[in-house]
């Protein structure tokens, strides 16, 4: 394995692999199986899970890591082709990506989508404009529009909690004050529809994730033995669901348009989950969400600091798998 | 001990036995004592000595740390049970404590006081809604009204200096432009009444310490065989004194009030602590002070860089006391 | 070796030998080598080579590194003697350095030119302060005119690339918004000198270096064997180099006049290095920059990603200079 950077690079075997390696370390851990080891983590977006577990996972297995931040101790880097750089940016990832790369064993690159152009964050025109500049074992930290390291970590609670792999996977959009991308719930999406589950995406009129993310996710649930359906009635959707997995995300139609965005969600307060929505899902289901999470907008107190949230686990989870994955990558 | 939050949490033995640990430590360090161990630590507020030492002192005993400071690099984290939270934090401490603890063998976690009110800071809510959620070694790097590492640090550069467990200690107050906290004086306090010092309190008036402040370290006189007096003529309290600690801190009587606390101390430019205040002390009287500090406003330069300070073995033994806590915490 | 300041500091000797101190830890690691041994980095400018670098350095040999950033997460720092500390800064570097080095067993600051005062900024008035405050092994992780980690990486790259001591260097100025500070032309300068060659300073009128810079070029030259000349004339300069050392800097005649130097640059936007200015170099020629570089301002596209760019490669020789250079400071 040279690269983590989505899921879909993996086939079902290699997956179930990459998990079974995370129970065995978390059973037997390796603390110097990457001693002398360095992971470089480049994070343009803040981040609380990944920036802590990342140092942490190094730590378990006896490497080092060190973090860069650019624009914030570090310079202002330009991504893009061709650039004149006469404004705010220094230094171009050109120059910086195999610069740090020089510097490390594996490198993780944290990058969120631009939210200007769908096709380009679809394309993820960004993150591969930094990948190509590397041959060093790559992690994706999360890009425009995946998130491998969250969503491998939301299969294992799966896994922790007994869901069934054919089991009920609900996707529900949730209420938030501004249009926040769609990395989680494409890669939470494909995920589930990889593990083989009955997908179903919840989601207010006007808030349909793109058809790429769509299709991709239909073709994972051809291949793996599961579903994909959506709809914009709740009732419909939960019934008897084993997981609600909750996520804010943009509006499609109005992407790069805050304006519009704002007028669509203006109102939409009532996508805040609260313990009635679990009222016709099977009785043991369970909420999910990557985290952050804003309480009494997105997710109610009553949901978050109930039995039902997994979403403990999920974050724990985050250090178990990471710990594979690099395990994978940098083990001699 | 599975945490160090307090010095009152501990009987004077166990206090004296960690100083006697720091002391081991130093003579004969214990380079693998923690291999594999990690130490997560949580700044909300700005740091210097506190970063440093711990992240130095994990590392003198074979283990590492992160370091996590929300809305820099992180989320904004909210702190209020019940919050609607649709404004600038992304993240709950709910949420993002126990996502912390799961990829640490101990958190520490510093937040200053908020100062707006009085009764509030001196119940330590913000610090303990925090540390009611992990279960988790947990070490306080200054809180609202406590700051245990500096006052345990303070203990031993007294004891190296030879300065008599019954010997005089003056807290004094000091200039600063603005209204600053009352963890380290109310630390510094307690830590000199528990060590059975004879202790005066000196400040101008409108800037006595809060009761309860005062209450508790009169307690821990009566327990140690010290005594506590306070005044605000410098002459009457300076007088045979062996150890001058001094301390910026904000009016109690306008706690929370900007513009009242400026008035009050607007007139009070002389306490700016200059060689003369040592005219009538002991003479080998020594200067503390918990650093940060501002030059020739709350101390002058021909004190602190005099003989006299003692301000580099109180920030050196920052390190040799917190190497002594994270080994009683964490060794196996 | 108790410090690593200036090339100056060094007999030609000893460099070498840092040389090939640095290539035989390149062949033959030596991961334990500064096993328990902390580096402590301060950055009062942002950085991205010497900070990832640096960290990368200490891993590399077993020990550990933590970074303080002044104002950021960390107090702002003064640095003036005698200043009455009524303003942002809230600690002295008097209190700070100290402090730091007793956390630590080597000490690297960074502290970019205050470029308000020529004189000022070549005496190494804000560095040197620090300096003498520490007993500790020392690095300069770059000064208001001196980057000796830059120098002796840029050093080894031309050893690698097979350049001739005597070979011919051009140093030549090029376009910025801004007046940038002299560390890297006088610090490269000073290094090709010192090694031997017959080094060329290509720059505008108005933007020739400071006499001292050049003084001290011209005695290093004298000493090993190589000359130093100066010229405005591009085809001149560049006829038959084996280097092309690329750098943007302020104008001396305008230091620390942002206005009159931005009005002397207005009309510099040709000195953008483009691939005909190798028509008459040596077929070989190689680019050299330190990083960060503006594409297309300073350095056109077509020139950083043609295989004359060295860029990388000086990048890269960052980490294998500085694990010799620690090695040195630390290796007991």
């Amino acid at each position: 394995m040279k690269r983590f950077l989505d899921l879909a690079d993996f086939s079902r075997e290699q997956l179930l692999g990459l998990l079974e390696l995370a129970r065995r370390l978390e059973a037997q851990p390796e603390p110097r199986a990457l001693a002398g080891k360095i992971l470089g983590l480049l994070f343009f977006n803040p981040s609380l899970r990944t920036l802590a577990s990342f140092q942490a996972a190094m730590a378990r297995l006896g490497g080092t890591s060190f973090v860069i931040n650019p624009g914030h101790g570090s310079w202002v880097l330009e991504t893009r082709r061709g650039a004149v750089m006469d404004g705010a940016a220094a230094e171009h990832v050109r120059e910086a990506i195999p610069a740090l790369a020089s510097y490390c064993d594996a490198l993780g690159i944290r990058v969120f989508a631009e939210q200007r152009d769908l096709a380009s964050d679809l394309a993820e025109v960004t993150f591969n404009s930094m990948a190509e500049l590397t041959e060093k074992p790559l992690v994706n930290l999360e890009s425009a529009v995946n998130h491998p390291c969250q969503a491998l970590a939301d299969w294992k609670t799966m896994d922790d909690l007994g869901v069934p792999p054919g089991g009920r996977f609900v996707l529900s959009w949730a209420w938030h004050p501004r249009a926040l991308p769609l990395a989680v719930p494409a890669a939470a999406l494909h995920m589930a529809a990889l593990r083989g589950m009955q997908v179903t995406v919840l989601r207010p009129e006007g808030f349909a994730l793109p058809e790429p993310v769509m299709e991709r996710a239909r073709r994972a649930a051809l291949h793996s033995g599961g579903t994909l359906r959506e709809t914009s009635v709740r009732e419909e959707a939960l019934e008897g669901a084993d997981i609600l997995y909750v996520k804010e995300w943009g509006a499609t139609a109005c992407y790069g348009d805050a304006a519009g965005d704002a007028q669509l969600r203006a109102t939409l307060g009532s996508w805040c989950v609260r313990n009635d929505w679990f009222a016709h899902t099977a009785p043991g289901c369970r909420l999910m969400h990557c985290l952050p999470v804003r309480r009494n907008t997105a997710i109610a107190d009553e949901v978050l600091d109930s039995a039902r949230s997994a979403v403990q686990r999920e974050a724990a989870n985050r250090l178990t798998v990471q710990t594979a994955v690099l395990h994978e990558l940098l083990k001699s």
